[in-house]
């Protein structure tokens, strides 16, 4: 099988200096704010990306080590899949939010909605776009009704190596 | 810098065996079905996974090679910043898909609306959440008249090395 190597085209800074008390989910902080700093060989890339008031980050959760097949996550207390979760020790830990933009001046993006740890390393800006992002949704099995709570709860300690 | 390796935790098949003529978002894939054979050290962590209509898959764009930073993007005739798009030629080649889960069988799940290369490398699954990854977006950029031709548009030889 393949070995991929990623490098960071940056890092995203936050108030989240611990993993424990953090937001969850980017709709658990939408009056949090952040900045991403580019690294300078990438910042060409970043043309035309302030007409999206929406933004895809894929990033490293550097500060994962290893992972279990199953966890009891945030919102639940039953043990589930880990591929049915949100939760950041993964096989591959490369974390996902949609968060807003801001501004952009130059190499720095301030964004809103942060979730994200101070000092992550950034791997991948896309555009979001509500028509290839957002389908038509029938069911969010384990999570149906507990997504609401993402608003309001908090880290623990239980994914912390 | 952080050098971040990764390893496929499956393949993901579809009847897609060429870069040129495929679908260049799931918007336009609405009827094509694929599948994902899951490598069998991970597959206990599918539990769960089919109570999701949805799922996000983050996988290796693996034909994909070098990149620019800007790009004229298939649905645009101007040159745009590589971020801005979602073209397959990036400095981390990450692919993001939203599909439909139909259904899982052990270590295999079958999907809908299938945008992505036969044989391509999964890294992640995650449950797509609409209170997670749906915000209320206001501003779609040089998309915003043009999201809609991704139902009919398919990929030419632009990003194939």
């Amino acid at each position: 099988m393949h070995d991929l190597h990623f490098q960071p085209i940056g890092t995203i800074h936050s108030p989240h200096t611990s993993l424990e008390g953090m937001p969850i989910q980017p709709s658990g902080a939408t009056e949090i704010t952040g900045t991403i700093h580019i690294l300078d060989d990438f910042v060409p890339g970043l043309k035309d990306l302030e007409g999206f008031s929406h933004i895809i980050l894929l990033y490293a959760f550097h500060a994962s080590q290893g992972f279990n097949l199953e966890v009891t996550p945030f919102m639940d207390a039953a043990s589930r899949g880990l591929f049915a979760t949100r939760a950041p020790r993964r096989p591959n830990p490369i974390g996902l939010s949609v968060v807003h933009l801001i501004k952009r001046q130059g190499s720095i993006l301030t964004i809103q909605n942060v979730d994200i740890l101070d000092g992550t390393p950034l791997l991948d800006i896309k555009p979001f776009v509500p028509a290839f992002d957002c389908p038509q949704v029938t069911a969010t099995g384990w999570l149906a009704t507990r997504a609401s709570q993402s608003e309001t709860m908090r880290s623990d300690d239980r994914f912390i190596p």
